[in-house]
């Protein structure tokens, strides 16, 4: 077989078993989670040895520092994935619940119901925890879900994806439920992402390398985090000592996510109250600041900005910083450069917050409050497949809910079109 | 300028103009609504001379009756769409409801609101009033749109477009918020398709051609409607008389629509009593039959059905029959040959409806009723963009709020992450 029908076997097996997976009842759905979480416990010795040869190769193959770490299943990343699995079998399930239901005058009823999209792609990098954190949500959703991993994790992807394919075929989850693609051949994602026949979805995370690589390939509808170039905009009317602990936070608190600030707008009213003090707040953190000529006026040691610094998303200790006319500037910026995550205003103004809100076109927007919510479990949602700058059909952070899509269920007594 | 300029250059000015748009309340889209319906009576004379020059080259062009039908703008049909102009003006508008909120522990308060989604193309063939009804429907959800319609239909739409455009603009629309594309060059459509920066969403309205070559080229997320092979099935409980009735509107109605049935199943312990009545009326009807063997028996005139005739979209008088051992092989062969679209069962029998409604993967299934109820008005949505086939993220009739996405608003007192 090659490497084109192996995959879309793989499709096809898939779309047999989300026909299966619909029928499960949520009773039966967390028991299967139960036995995966039992079953990665068991394994834990075989998981870690498969582990072992992926840091080897890793090593071998001159993977950074970093890189390594994010590849090692440590006996706590092994308990995150086992408490994973338990917090999502606790979780409430959407499939099944009534969105909206309502009569029509000819005596048909319409409901419009959660059912499970159907067969969902993840394509991932490093992180081997991403196959069962991903697979775990698919599966309580009744999605079934394709997996595709980095090479580099490969053995640690497989003895993952089996332990939870016995666990879970011991307590009767379909067949095919979980698939984990085997061949780390390139060829691989190509195919799934033009097998629109089998697949409903993907879910690609990782580097915006990859993720512009599979929206570009794909003609499976895409939902995509590309970029967190969040900001923290400080109104005329913001209460500065909030909007310095606000700012210090959303840069500093975790610099290397997706919803960390990575440029900071004041009101040039206030620039001259509130730029000193952060200047030194931030440096004391150990910030590098970029600005432009009204900041580095202010804070002596600001580099001057580049029109590059207002596109970049640092993941740093670094912090671009602008002084804008009003709160229309301030929203125009944000418009222009940001990449709809995750922007905040700091005020106390009605009128400067309702136009914030309203017009910033981001996934989610802040008054008075740091940006580093933006987040599945910080939002309520208990678990999260990933935050999405797209806007068709989930933005922000996703949960359970946004792994759904809907039917109408009409029901009659007779009715014909007249 | 070459037409990839002209095309950037159009998606520029929409994203502008959607910013602008994003700020109207609904009171002044609704005078703009009025204000296009009052300028396109006003320019009666003018857009049915602009649309003599389109009939004129297709019957130049060997145009057949039926298409220069769909291009014609009688009296009638200039009537009609002023008159949904002023149907989608009373319609409530979507944006800025809440769907949700929630407060966290933290006394965050999160909201998730509709908002437009952006720049919206639409891609159609050669009905010039479509113009009119997307333009429309986009607009009243604050969404800016790039129409592109079929050269056969240039001048007409071009027409429509500027009564609309003017009439609109004398009541404070923003520039650009409704575009027609001038050029019938077909690279436009592709530039259309790969233009990520600016368009947010594409949604192709013609026949299956048209949908799959934009599905192909396209990075941006499409919406689209392949084909309509609708079933109905006539359960072990079904009550004859109904499922007569029903399966004779389902096919007779209006054939040629993507909700009209393309096959019947019928249980195999109702076949002998159900299809022999069920000819005669189909007979009666004009309709040509191809059933399978059994079919065949009980009824003369039909013609044996090959494989190609379950996953035919015959939108004529012809119908495929089978019979089915159950409910489950009923399901099986709806998720295997169906398009998603709309299925009904006719049945008294509860279990066998539950399973049929849970388990048929379609946009729309039934109960006891024909499947011609699937559109935005008999679902009572006030209008209709189309009918999605797909899953993400609009399914089954679209009407306003299918124009929407959301965001979070999220509003603090100062709160930060620890």
């Amino acid at each position: 077989m090659d490497v084109k029908e192996q995959i879309l076997k793989i499709g096809e097996d898939a779309l047999a078993a989300s026909r299966a997976l619909a029928k499960l009842s949520t009773r039966k759905k967390n028991a299967i989670l139960e036995a995966m979480a039992e079953e990665l416990d068991a394994q834990r010795a075989f998981i870690q040895a498969e582990n072992t040869k992926d840091l080897e190769a890793g090593k071998e193959a001159g993977l950074n520092v970093a890189m390594l770490d994010r590849l090692e299943l440590t006996d706590a990343r092994i308990d995150g994935m086992i408490k994973g699995l338990r917090d999502v079998a606790v979780l409430s399930d959407p499939v099944g619940n009534e969105i909206s239901t309502w009569n029509r005058p000819n005596g048909l009823e319409i409901r419009k119901i959660r059912v499970p999209i159907g067969v969902i792609g993840i394509i991932f990098e490093s992180r081997p925890n991403v196959t069962c954190d991903a697979a775990a949500l698919c599966f309580k959703t009744s999605n079934a879900v394709i997996l595709r991993g980095g090479k580099e994790a490969i053995h640690s992807n497989l003895a993952i994806a089996k332990a939870m394919q016995n666990g879970g075929k011991a307590k009767g989850m379909p067949d095919n439920a979980i698939q984990l693609i085997p061949t780390t051949d390139r060829e691989a994602v190509k195919v799934m992402c033009q097998m629109t026949d089998y697949l409903d979805l993907i879910i690609p995370r990782g580097g915006e390398g990859l993720i512009k690589a599979v929206t570009e390939m794909s003609h499976v509808p895409v939902i995509k985090h590309y970029k967190g170039i969040c900001h923290t905009y400080i109104d005329a009317a913001a209460d500065l000592p909030m909007g310095w602990k606000i700012a210090e936070n959303a840069k500093c608190q975790r610099p290397g996510v997706c919803n960390a600030m990575e440029t900071l707008l004041v009101h040039k009213d206030k620039a001259a109250e509130f730029l000193p003090k952060m200047g030194e707040i931030l440096e004391a953190r150990g910030v590098e600041l970029r600005g432009d000529e009204t900041v580095c006026r202010y804070i002596a040691s600001a580099k001057p900005a580049t029109e590059e610094d207002w596109h970049e998303e640092y993941l740093e200790m670094i912090l671009a910083i602008r002084v804008v006319d009003d709160v229309d500037a301030a929203v125009a910026h944000i418009n222009k450069y940001g990449s709809g995550h995750s922007d905040a205003i700091v005020t106390q103004d009605e009128k400067a917050e309702k136009t914030f809100l309203a017009e910033v076109d981001s996934s989610s927007v802040y008054v008075n409050a740091s940006t580093r919510f933006t987040d599945g479990a910080e939002f309520g949602m208990g678990a999260e497949i990933g935050i999405s700058t797209d806007k068709l059909h989930a933005r922000g952070p996703m949960g359970l809910e946004e792994l759904t899509t809907y039917k109408f269920v009409i029901e009659g007594k007779g009715q014909i079109r007249e």
